[in-house]
């Protein structure tokens, strides 16, 4: 048994995007197991999360463990820490042991420059940001191992974020601006905690895919419900979009109904499901899945140096 | 985080059955968190369990993840091999990954010896043993750490294994015996992976209590379900025990009613139920549960030295 601390670096978005299709693809084929996340509540602290899954055809198996204590960051700590344990399918023994905390990121980066690849209708785009934290930063750099980012219009709630990320991303010719104007573009990648709408229907014009990122939680979501409705939206996992991402509160209140989904992103990737029409605005729907999670995990254990650990 | 191999011996059981208690006492008092056991299915070669939980009185929280390999005998690895991580429940690191393989066989004893202890009318027994493997000793050894041991009876499939089980315990006056023969003691121990119930009703006098161990996915079963219809059951965990416990055959074929269920252990160790007179023949139906799991993991990882892993 291996432990990785992931401190020797990680691998590049081109080799994340591909793991990250490949077990999408799996999906869509309708060829993993994965039960839903098992949540256990802290008193007052915060939460984890528990992730098994098993993707047959790659042989990878095992399990992300996440939390999220929203206290963390006055301590010095991320808010949100993983491991993630590796199981040889041949034997059942635990052979790898991953610190998963920043490729949690990176899996939730590589699913959106995916979901942008296979339902923006351009190669070549116009980044709208909506949040500009580390999740905008994994979903600008996986976006860009796949498709050419012309511009980045950013908006952040604090203006100096999002002058600061627009000074990280020059290279892409990156400006801070308003709400309306990131929305007004290619691909627009939504990833704020928002429990309320933020972006509005009617400042999206034809053509535009939006990845929406920011809700993983009942109670959470950051798009205008009409925008829902106008839209073809695509899910990671029907099961999981509905309890907790950015269709759950639409739904909840009856604004938005769950039989007009348009489709799994594994769906897409294997050509199953898709835009209709160039002029179409297409949403994904994203809450992060255990086999994103696993196939990550493996791709570090594959090529890392890690600490041998006696077991069993 | 730290990770314990467990390479420098294991607590004693005196120190072990208080721990597993008082995690059952805070079961009782409906005071844990503990979702259903999450089962994987490999293709061909076994599967693997995901057992989360959170003891808030306690401080504990984590998850066990074992998986059952029926075939790695031959390849000479244990068919079961389980890894604890210990879950921080201030801010929701990983602070402790113990290997819990042995850790398993010793939590399993543990809660036998505290069902034998709160439930068994003697002090000092006769111990009757059915099947004579892993769990078999360290429900020996458990029980012998809060009863007085005043002779074995062991019977297994195999004679010379109960032979060699006799011989190890030759300090508890221990003999191989007909399965009939082992039956007629006070405390009986159950441990083997059977089908088809082994022990029946009429072997089993009055007063005697019955550890049923063996039993821990649908289709096994050890008793006679007449036995299970004369005496009173506590289970560990009653959605588990109907699931997969002693008990679940016997539901599953209408011989036997889960609303006959006498109670929890967790609800015998608070003194809530109990057997209710010295003659009754009384069952406790073990399936193991994540809170144990997790209550020996703490205990190993606060008294042990272990191996510093860099995180987060």
């Amino acid at each position: 048994m291996k432990y990785y601390p992931v401190h020797s670096g990680y691998p590049p978005y081109a080799t994340v995007n591909q793991a990250i299709e490949a077990a999408f693809a799996e999906h869509g084929r309708g060829n993993v197991q994965m039960p839903p996340k098992v949540y256990v509540t802290f008193v007052q602290t915060g939460d984890f999360r528990t992730m098994p899954a098993y993707l047959p055809a790659l042989e990878i198996a095992g399990v992300k463990i996440v939390n999220v204590h929203p206290d963390n960051r006055a301590r010095g700590l991320p808010t949100v820490m993983a491991l993630t344990v590796i199981i040889d399918v041949e034997t059942g023994t635990p052979e790898a042991i991953v610190n998963a905390t920043e490729l949690t990121a990176m899996r939730t980066g590589a699913a959106g420059a995916i979901a942008a690849r296979h339902l923006s209708p351009r190669r070549s785009v116009t980044l709208g940001v909506i949040g500009t934290g580390r999740q905008a930063e994994a979903l600008v750099e996986a976006t860009a191992a796949t498709l050419t980012i012309e511009k980045i219009l950013a908006w952040s709630r604090t203006e100096k974020s999002a002058e600061a990320f627009a000074a990280r991303y020059a290279e892409y010719d990156a400006q801070a601006v308003s709400i309306e104007r990131a929305s007004d573009c290619d691909v627009l990648l939504t990833t704020t905690p928002s429990t309320k709408p933020l972006v509005m229907a009617d400042w999206i014009h034809e053509g535009t895919h939006i990845n929406a990122i920011g809700a993983d939680a009942p109670g959470k979501q950051e798009l205008d419900p009409a925008l829902l409705l106008m839209a073809e939206v695509f899910v990671d996992d029907p099961g999981q979009a509905i309890h907790s991402g950015e269709v759950n509160v639409p739904i909840s209140t009856g604004l938005y109904d769950s039989g007009r989904i348009a489709g799994t992103l594994g769906e897409v990737v294997i050509g199953k499901k898709g835009r209709s029409s160039p002029d179409a605005i297409t949403i994904f729907d994203s809450t992060g899945l255990a086999i994103q999670d696993l196939a990550i995990a493996a791709l570090v254990a594959r090529k890392e140096e890690g600490y041998e650990l006696p077991f069993p």
